[in-house]
């Protein structure tokens, strides 16, 4: 089984640690691709760099030569999940979604920590839309940009941790999930300090998609995510439509 | 004062007969520039199309010369709006919301009457996110096609006022909001036929621009809509950041 | 076109400032007429006062003897728009509404700033029936009375701007929309403060009046608010029955 | 006990009719009161007749000159429950709320059954304030006047019956609750025909009010329902302020 | 009328005290049977001591021998209420939802006053099901066991005061519902310090069971709650099927 | 890993069947353990015989001899499961939950079909607790008792079919979930003849089994799941507390 794992930004070394905790949950026989979309900003922190990342992971899935088996957008809080599912015909999973589902099955309420303060109204917005925000305790953000996770200082422990602890505390989540790609490596830590479950996206999706490979279960094509009526583009370079794999 | 109102395909017939909508609600003074995206598909009917549909007007509103006052996004259903509030400090109007929040000022529950039936769970979703779904009654599809609606025949009249009556009876709708620019010519029929009002996206967003811009207020800028930080953007050839004027 | 603006309380003084600020908002052409009610409390801070301001607010519309073209309910929180919008088939806009769509153009969530704790529930129920409390992040009361709003001393500007400021940061709104008719003076001083944008409800109404009278929109009268059937009132000496201008 | 059964409208014959449901579900020691406005509307069918019965019942109340130890508002959906709770430290019970949250401890969802189409959405916005509507399968309506129920006719029974199948069948009810004082004689042939219990509002009120003061509850005054501060009433010719028993 | 009233837990001493508040609470004429479960914990405060409770529950009402007309289940937030209502033909009153419904007659919003921290996911799981939750503002814990609380010491009375106070001060309760049998003693106590309403649910149910009997009301038995299918029981001692009395 | 599969009724030839499915759900290396419970009703279709399966479950799988590593309640729409999170340190997995988080990822609305429609609420009371109610498009009966199913007839396929295609074209769902074990000979079948995806809760219950397996997560520990607080059962044989492995 080969999946597609897309990081929304275009940093490479970030591309290769999604990578890494992707290939670190997959089953014996799964085949992790990693892959930086084609065009976007080096990281994704707002509403225009997420809707111009979603247009370019969906043009990277359509560039990608090789048979798959299901796709994984890496992103947390970000657009464009829809559109991959309207493309494909293989199983798409959002991290947010994935990390929020996994939560549910662990505790009565769940948190999500994330990386700065104006990323949380959008992954509010994607766990309502989703229709998982019902046992949600509360979206919080650390302050840590998304390249500063990259170094995992001890200051974006700290600030990760610190927030965590307040969620089971006074928002009375019993299950955290790390709301960006970068945070993967502090999960243990934070289990261990909060003594809640951390669930971490990238290991959820992995599971689910092969999953839902496993028992045959693709997305619906009878309205949502049916395949695009056949359409002229204008001054669009990316081949149109829908791939057939 | 100048008015962007933007198409979200790029058929020009219907940026022009967008734009004769806009221009026939607005206020004496007011200029209402018309646009056609620099790129995209003919017409936006699913999510992949509505996904470039919102980073294409994203692009040509940036890349527009002169000064403006507002930003109208003429589609309906359609995603992206959440990026034009981040990238400009003009106020940004949807469609599809100012049409459902001019029908609550007129009636207990509103329905809306689109084109296809795939596009129901996307204007839904994007009530839903508005947090205007609670007094929508229904979302419901007439069955044409969004350049059907071009050609402005008796079918498709007969088609959207067939719904409309449905959800002015079954439904319990008390207004009729016509979801699809291109189908502001028939609402006077279907407001006699039906009994009810009949509000157009287009001329209700254009009232809702001139009014936020007569009282100088903006899109607010304490979190989710803050301009952009400065990111690298790589493989994109358009100039990134947010617009000042 | 002419817009009556109706004050809920009897204190005059009142109902010149409400007529002040809807002129200041209105557009050229526009004549408003602020309106006393006929009998009731100098100041609607409770529900008693408020059915009784209701009522007293129709009989005043219903006797005023010149045509006009909409009419503008200018009490935060109030009762009554229901039996407006029944008895005339012109526009109604009330404030609260009206402050409450115009802020969710503006930002992701919003609150209202208002005067007495317990006017916060009534605030609060009419958003809910509205529909429009989804995106509201809080209703926070300032402790100031209406009539202590009135000599706009430093201290209401000190207790409403502080309110304000823990709506943006600690209930996450976005936007700030005055809850009462008497604080319009203080929107820019709290603007500036806050760095959000303040919506006043009664500018909001005016501008939301005119544009449905623009576009040719009234009330619905297929269901809800269509007229009242013919009825006997004993020892009511108003004239009963629906206006028809 | 003394309790006091306000009747909406001025008919009398409908004053007394209330008064012998209420009667007849009252404990022995129970005095029941039954009051016709001193103003208002022969039938209450709609928003302005509703409010004007708002203001007419809280006078009627404030006027009665005897002590009393309830009162109970028998309209159905109508306006005021608020005013009341106000003004008075003895428990208020709305007859729309009393037969919802009785409903509640028989099955699953109730519907209710009311008179005319245009009064369903009044209902429904009373559950919804009520915090009452999340297990309320749907309001219907027989398609009968207020008045033309007082005939209690071979008609009304069959359009109410007709209306409380469906609710049962389709809507998924298991509880029906006559929505109009009038309906009470058709209790038990409803109860008959469609299987499900059949709660009568003015009989669940009489209980819910006897209840409440042999318990020694009555209305919260920490903020809501505080009693009013001392105000200045223009041209109205009642007392004002709160009653004490 | 003889009221079956079930504590949850085998502790006798805490049977006679929820029989003696359950009586302290009938009126003359209603007989009070309270009941100790043939099997199960000494306390309950947890997921699998309640569905113990539950099973217990409803076999020690099967086992009971005389005739009765009412089932109280006298355990704050437990599982089993839809049991026993397929089972009999007599009203069930649960106490967490006659507390709130009750609670919701005297004030806008009420506030639950629990046991301990565990217990409060519970008590709302029970009332979003009951769909009573929208009024509510919140569930505390004092921090008490079950079994601490009967001792009724001074701490106690502190402890839940405490939260009562800061239940009605920040979370904007107006009335207090007590959450646990144990706490009815504390009752005046609580409603002199908040200034609230206090509800104590074991009353409020025996009002309630008394009312729908005194109505002829009873669990509908048109789908959720009609009697079961005959069945084979494997392995379980006690008769199986529903009572008829 | 072993998992171990808890039949709710004590039909033995179901729990083979429930056996046969999950273990051709599970990866190589998985031992799939179906129990039966030790006692309880031969089917389980309603109320009581749902908190007898629950405790029955309970106690069956703290008799269990063996380690195992995680538990899948194979009911759908019981009662239990919140016991099992809180006596078990390893993850729980219910197939109601299971199917609907599985099926979330697969379109935009969901619908179930069931046995009986008394089971109907039943089930929608478990997905609103779950907090995955929100994209249920609903839940449908095909009116075949559990037992009937087993023989797997034509009529069940027809009668089940029928009800997944109204589902589609009516409640516009775009994904079935079989809501009853015995039901997943029939996925491929009416997988066909709606076009939807069909996802069958006992397997989606072991992929998500695995998954936390895999991931080392399970149950949070720090509120609602926490072990018992030490306790005195009376006259209950089996043994109490939790299970450590």
């Amino acid at each position: 089984m080969r999946i597609l794992v897309l990081n929304v930004n275009t940093t490479e070394t970030m591309t290769e640690s999604i990578g890494a905790e992707a290939a670190a949950a997959a089953s014996p026989g799964t085949e992790i691709i990693p892959l930086t979309p084609l065009f976007g900003a080096e990281s994704v922190e707002g509403n225009y760099e997420s809707y111009l990342a979603a247009i370019a992971v969906m043009e990277t899935v359509k560039a990608y030569p090789e048979p798959f088996d299901a796709v994984i957008q890496a992103g947390y809080g970000e657009h464009g999940r829809e559109g991959l599912q309207e493309l494909l015909d293989v199983p798409v999973v959002d991290i947010t979604e994935a990390a929020a589902a996994t939560a549910m099955y662990l505790g009565h309420k769940y948190s999500v920590v994330t990386t700065l303060d104006r990323t949380v109204p959008l992954i509010e917005d994607r766990l309502k839309l989703a229709g998982l925000l019902d046992r949600c305790a509360s979206v919080r953000a650390s302050g840590m940009s998304v390249l500063g996770l990259e170094e995992n200082s001890e200051a974006a422990v700290r600030a990760i941790t610190e927030q965590a602890m307040l969620a089971v505390q006074e928002d009375r989540a019993e299950v955290i999930c790390l709301g960006c790609g970068g945070m993967a490596g502090l999960k243990d830590s934070i289990a261990e300090r909060t003594g809640a479950p951390v669930v971490d996206g990238v290991a959820a999706a992995v599971t689910v998609a092969e999953s839902l490979v496993r028992m045959g279960l693709s997305t619906s094509k009878v309205r949502t995510y049916a395949p695009g009526r056949p359409k002229l583009f204008r001054n669009w370079p990316f081949a149109a439509g829908s791939l057939q794999h």
